[in-house]
Order: structure tokens, then sequence, then C-alpha cells
């Protein structure tokens, strides 16, 4: 039996245990690969740190470029951009294949990197970037590939579904949820990227380019977070039988393709309202297959090991026999869908002076818009004086532009005291 | 760009959307494939049949094998054990490839066309066959590959899943639901292979056997249907939170491998709970990656025709570029779990006479046995003269054979009037 060796650059929370899966299963993914799989090396930036002692002290090495020109398989495992791109860009180009799981790289180098390994005969491959364990990547590209998708929708960042269904059952505003999140280790001290859904975006990005064989760049995802979502926005959504989720949606319509993070509404019974803590899920929708849902941990080192053990007997076996390429992810130049055509239907809360008219003069301004309303609800407090009204607006489906223009010009009547929320809405 | 041949065998249900789609998608078909995919002829049993006018005349022949013998890659969706064997293995043996969504053969002969078609260097994909559209197969057998998969649990048949769904919603009797399902369409008219789980315990032998690199024989799955299922035991289920499906269910434990399709009680939290309808869904337990779930269609012409042409490309890829072939199933032996030693939780429910000295006799059976109960809810019903008890008992884990010990001595008792249900615990 062939022998192939495998380069582990990174030994933190996913490396560690890619390390420990490569040494203890080693027969069983050799029988899997077709052929041995030889763990060279782990180049870290500390060789003395104490490490999980199961893994020999011989093994790790700050000479990363040395170990990647001595490898047939590289797996990245760092994050960042550099060195890690420096890196698989070297291995590539010496026909080495490449596993990674770094989805920030993916996001903005993700086309080059993939021609960079079909010009050299070289493999890259990533299921691991999105959504940790859940096998997605591979059944949008493979799977499906005789189907044409239509729309993907994917709860794919652990920490603000953590927050977001923390905030759901108990009541709380976002501050206190955070911080009990980044107690438990689900959140990190800065919790920007996940919560201002920078880490989704890049997923979302790699998930359209998959799902529509194309290079859909990261500056076209539109990115909205979660930080300003509050306890009343969450109980209002709860009233309506409505659950808020951070969704990265991808779809292809008529101006093009689309790709927003933000927060949405979505009905209790949709298969992703049942999503909870830190669990991700992909929704996806194709012409023939319908709608598919792929549910499961979305983070953590062992099941994120999982995906990149997986690309790597895949990776392995093709070293082997030779045999095609996976589908090169740029086939078809992309039609960027401009954000202010995006269609979807909204929930907008209002506070306003409880006085005659007022109602009137609101769903005036809605139809001169061309947004039309699908329900409305209207809760006086008579306690405060004078009287205030709280409206919660569900509108049919519209564009972004109209929406916006529509609620730029409620704010400006004088009986509209605050604009609470304004959410999208999907799945109803 | 090559050109490949395809034969499709039968013009039914799938085969008519998989004819339709190779139509109309030529060209896209060809991009992903790397080659073009020509329809040389569709096999039927009655060319006169009047069918979809899409579909040019010419391409009708009841000669299977003529259309076999020139054909790279042959499609069989006949359904039913001869002549699809026959025609599938005589493809084969020329080293042309085969897609199938034939469970029932592959449940029966699916060890021996597998080595057949590695002899022959020949491809044999089977997606269609379990879940429907679901990636399923793919996933358990590459994504997972670096993983070791300890338990499957799916809801694989969407006609039982229907109508227990419906039993839950609307309360009604198995045999109304039934028939209702059949008026819609959801249920044929002979519904035995649904009812009785035989659908189901095909796939259960599939997807163990790619779950575990072995070969399940089909004559080794445990099997029992719904049809016993009352409108009480769904409301008892509703009580304690939970609801009833039909699981296929493989697992391995230190005994062995054990695979069994029964009616099983699951927490209304549970993923699997929130599966509706006519939809399937597939749990699966890996060692590294946790929990996943693969949610979408298990039936219906265009979504099954989506996995037949996912395979399809994913074949025609192999032929023109050569490559690895997808791991054949049968690489360990089998070691059969005795199912008197499956071990899971139970819920039964007995009619007891309401008299001094009933309870503490039944307990001290279940003693006996080694089986403990988690929970007991007793409620007595004084109308009836002499008041009778109903008894709803939850066991921890035990063995099959120390519960159906313990079920047989407790029937036995003379205050014991009738024990209602004996149903199996799964995910709590
Ligand atoms: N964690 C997850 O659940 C998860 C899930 C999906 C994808 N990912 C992706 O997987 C990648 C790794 O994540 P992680 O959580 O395992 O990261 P981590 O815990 O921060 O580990 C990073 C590792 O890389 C090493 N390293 C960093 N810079 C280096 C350099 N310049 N030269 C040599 N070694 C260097 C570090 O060495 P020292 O040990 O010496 O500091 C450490 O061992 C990231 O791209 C991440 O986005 C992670
Ligand atoms: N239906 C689903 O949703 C579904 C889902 C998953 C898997 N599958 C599997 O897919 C396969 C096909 O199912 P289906 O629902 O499409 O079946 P179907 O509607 O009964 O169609 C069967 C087709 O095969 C032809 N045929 C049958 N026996 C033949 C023979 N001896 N020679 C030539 N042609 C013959 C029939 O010809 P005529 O048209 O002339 O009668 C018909 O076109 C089965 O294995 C099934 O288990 C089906």
């Amino acid at each position: 039996m062939k022998t192939l060796k495998v380069a582990l650059l990174g030994c933190g929370n996913v490396g560690a245990q890619v390390a420990r899966i490569l040494l203890e299963d080693a027969s069983v993914l050799a029988d899997r690969a077709g052929a041995k799989l030889e763990l060279t090396g782990i180049a870290v930036r500390n060789v003395a740190t104490q490490r999980d002692g199961q893994i020999p002290a011989e093994l790790f090495t700050t000479d990363s470029a040395a170990l990647v020109d001595d490898a047939d398989i590289v797996i990245e495992l760092l994050g960042g951009l550099e060195p890690a791109g420096e890196l698989i860009g070297r291995a590539l180009s010496r026909g080495a294949s490449v596993i990674t799981g770094n989805k920030a790289l993916l996001a903005a180098r993700g086309a080059e990197l993939s021609a960079l390994a079909f010009a050299n005969d070289a493999q890259l491959r990533y299921e691991a970037a999105v959504a940790g364990a859940i096998p997605i990547l591979r059944p949008i590209s493979d799977s499906l590939s005789g189907d044409r998708i239509t729309k993907v929708m994917g709860i794919v960042n652990g920490t603000t579904n953590f927050i977001l269904d923390a905030m759901d059952t108990t009541g709380a505003q976002f501050d206190d949820v955070l911080a009990e999140a980044q107690a438990l280790g689900y959140a990190e001290a800065d919790p920007t990227a996940d919560v201002e859904g920078h880490d989704a975006a890049a997923k979302a990005a790699i998930l359209a380019s998959l799902a529509f064989h194309t290079d859909f760049a990261l500056e076209n995802v539109y990115c909205e977070g979660i930080s300003k979502i509050t306890a009343g926005d969450v109980a209002a959504a709860k009233d309506a039988g409505m659950v808020i989720k951070l969704l990265a949606i991808a779809e292809r319509g008529e101006n093009g393709i689309g790709v927003r993070v933000h927060p949405t509404l979505l009905p209790r019974t949709h298969p992703l309202a049942a999503v909870h803590g830190a669990f991700n899920a992909v929704f996806v929708e194709a012409e023939n297959a319908g709608e598919l849902m792929f549910y499961g941990r979305g983070a953590g080192g062992s099941p994120t090991a999982s995906a990149v053990l997986g690309d790597t007997v895949a990776v392995a076996r093709r070293v082997v026999s030779g045999g095609p390429l996976p589908a090169i992810a740029t086939q078809q130049s992309v039609q960027v869908m401009d954000f202010a055509q995006a269609a979807t239907s909204y929930a907008i809360g209002l506070r306003v002076s409880d006085e005659p008219g007022v109602l009137a003069s609101i769903a005036s301004i809605f139809a001169t818009n061309g947004v039309s309303i699908e329900a409305l609800r209207q809760t006086v407090n008579r306690d405060s004086a004078p009287a205030v009204a709280e409206l919660r607006i569900v509108t049919h489906r519209s564009t972004e532009s109209a929406l916006s223009a529509t609620v730029a010009a409620v704010a400006e009547l004088a009986a509209v005291q605050e604009v609470i929320s304004v959410l999208r809405v999907e799945g109803n």
C-alpha cells in the first residue's frame, strides 16, 4: 500500500483533533483512503507549548515551509489570511493537495486558489469551512449536480444562534445573553466577527459560489448583525408565532444572484426554527429535489475534524487513483443582484401617537410606495399620557428599495415617535 | 467533448422525470459531467402507452437488452427484482455503469452487484434508493469516511410518516387515516409493503451496509409495522410529550450490528419529531461529527429524479476521467447483533383491575427480570365496575429478551386484563 505524506499546519482546537484521529485511527483511514496517511509534522507558532501528550513531541515544528515542501497532502488549520494563504499557494503550486477550514481566506481568495489547484492538477477541499461537521459543500456540488439550486438559507454561525435561542427561551436582553455566552465559551471576548455577521457572510459567499457554480465576492454580500435585536423584537416575534434567526441567504432571481446575512423572522413551523443552541443547519431549495435540510454541529474541535478527515480521505483516494477533480466553482460569470432589488417580506414595528388618522396616513404611505400590507396589529397603551400605540406591520413581498423608501417616509410623520424595528421575514 | 450513451430503463413516476431532465437540461448536465449525455432509448413494457408528449416517440422500445448492450451508462427505474437484476448484471458485466433507485433489488443483491461492478471497473450508484431526494448515501460513505458512525435512525417511508403524523394531528384511528392516505395518493391500494415496514427494512439494510462498511442482509433486519398502532397509543404518547414514528434504526454495539424497523416513541424535542407529512429524514450519530440530520422529500418523480441525475453526473465524470471507484460496501464481515440482545427503553401500556397489591406484583416482576422502571403513571377509571386502571410504564434501557420475559410474566397475572401496547423509545 502506498504511503502519502500529510503535513498538518496548526494544532489548535481543530488541528489537535485532526492529529489525534490521524494517529489513533491510522489503519481505518488507510483502508478507506487506499493509502497510508503518514503525519510527517505539525506546524505551530510555539513548539514549547504544553499540548496533548498523545502527540509525539518530535512532530512539532515552526518550519511550516519545509513541511509543506515535503508533503503530498497539506491540511491547513492555522486560520487567518497569512501565512495560511501563502502556504496553501506554495503547496498547490507544487501539485500537493490541500484541505482547509479557513472560511476567511476562502471568502477572500477562494476562486484564485481553486484555479491554482486546477492548474496544478491538485485538489483543494474545504468542507469544514462552512457549518463545521455538516456535510453540506459536497452534497451541494456533487449530489445536487444534476439539479438547479434556487435558494440556500443557512444558520451557519453557532454563537449567534446560541444567543438568539437563549433570548427566545428566557426573554433576556442581547447584552445579558452575550455575557452569558462569553462565560460559557460560546462567544469570544471580541464577539464582533460573529455578532455582526462577518463570519456568516464569509460562509454565505462560499455557499453561493458552490450552489450557483460561480465566484461570488464577499464584498457583494449584504451583511447585518444581531446586536440591535432587543427582547421586545423577540417577544413580538413570539406573539406572531415566529422566531428570529441570523440567516445567510443566497438566492437566484431574475436580476441575478443575491446574497445577504441578516436577522430574519421565521415561522415556528419552519424546519430552521427548530435549530437550537449552537447547532447549525442549511436549508436548500432545488428545482427538482424540492426542500432539503442539513443539520448538525457547526463548530468544535472533533466535529470540525470529522469534516477535515472526510476531505482528506477523498483527496487521498484521488491522489492514489487519479480521476476527475472536484468541479471548479467559477464556471459561470456572476450577475450580482442589486441589493435594492432583493425582495422579501418585512415586519415593521412603530411607536405612534394614539390619535385619529395615524393609521390612515401610514397605510397611504405604504400604498404610494407599492408595498402591500399583509397583516397589522395595534396595541394601545392608554396608561401613558398622551396615549401611545405600538403598530406591528407585516408586508407582502416587496423590494428593499420600496421598503426603505416607505420606512423613511413613515418616520417623517409627526405622529410616528419611533421606528422600533425593521426585520425581514422568510419561509412564510 | 465526449458523448456518453445513456440507456433509461423505465418511464414511470421517476423514469419520466429523468427523461425530461436529460432532454431539457442537456447542456447544463454536459457542463457538469464533462461529457454529453445522449439518451439513446427508453425501455418500457408497452410502447403504445400515451406518455408525456415532450419525449420523442422513437426513443421508446421494449428491447431492453439491446439498449443495455449499446450503453455507457444504464439508469434502471423499472422496480422489482426481475428483469431489473438481470439487466443490471448484463450492463455491469460489460463494464457499463449503472444508476438505480431499486431498494428491493439492492437489499436482496446489493453486495453481489457491487462486487460485480468492482470486478468490471464499473460504477453502481443508488442515492435515490434511500430517502429519495435526500443526499444521504454519499454523505455517509464519502463525507463521513474519516469518522466512525455509531447509529443511524431514519424516517425513510413517507406513507407511514404521513399516516402517523395525521393520527398525531387529528387523533383519528389508523384505518381511517390509511383510507384518507389512499384517497390522496400517499398510500397504495395494497399498502402492505409500506405499512408493515418492508420498504423501510430494505432501506435499513442498505443504510447499515454503507454506514458500517459491511454487507448487512435483509433477513437480519427485525421488522415491525404500524398497523397495530391505535389512537390510544398516539394519545398516550402525546400526554407524555412524545410522538410515534416508524424508524429504521441501525446501530453498532458491543454485540455487533443490529438493524431494526419498528414504531418508536420519540420526545417531541428530537429533530426527527419535527418531520411531518410524507417528508423523510435520516439522523446520524458519529464519533467525531456528533449528531447530524438530513431532511427532504423521500419520494415523488422529480425529487427522486434529482438524486438519479446527481449520480449520473458523478458516474459520467469518472467514465470520462477515470479515478477511484466509490468505496465498495463489503469491506468488513458482519457480526449480526442477536435481536434478543438489542437494548433500548420501552413504554408499556397495561389495563389492570384496580385492586390493592397489583402495582406491587407488577413492579416485582420487572425487578426480578432486571428491567428497571423509569416512570409510571396510573389512571383509574372508577366508572366501570369493578374499577379498572390503565398503567403506562417507561423503562430504563433493557434488552429485548429481558423485556419480553417481563411482559410475558406480567400478562400472566390475574389482575392484568390486557397488555395494551409495548413500544420502544429512542432519543430520551
Ligand atoms: N474551532 C472551530 O470550531 C472551527 C470550526 C470550523 C472551522 N474552523 C477553522 O479552522 C481553522 C483553525 O481553527 P482553530 O479554532 O483550530 O484555531 P486555533 O485554536 O486558534 O489554532 C491555531 C493553530 O495554528 C497555529 N498557528 C497560528 N499561526 C501560526 C503561524 N504563523 N505559524 C505556525 N503556526 C501557527 C497555532 O500555533 P500555537 O498552538 O503555537 O499557537 C495553533 O496551533 C480556522 O481557519 C477556523 O476558522 C474552526
Ligand atoms: N416513485 C418514487 O417516488 C420512488 C422513490 C424512490 C425510489 N423509487 C424506485 O424507483 C423505481 C421506479 O419507480 P417508479 O415509481 O417510477 O415505478 P413505475 O411508475 O411503476 O414505473 C415503472 C416503469 O418501468 C417499466 N417496466 C416495468 N417492468 C418492465 C419490463 N419488464 N420491461 C420493460 N419496462 C418495464 C414500466 O413500463 P410501462 O410504462 O410500459 O408500464 C414503467 O415505465 C423503483 O425501483 C422504485 O422503488 C421510486
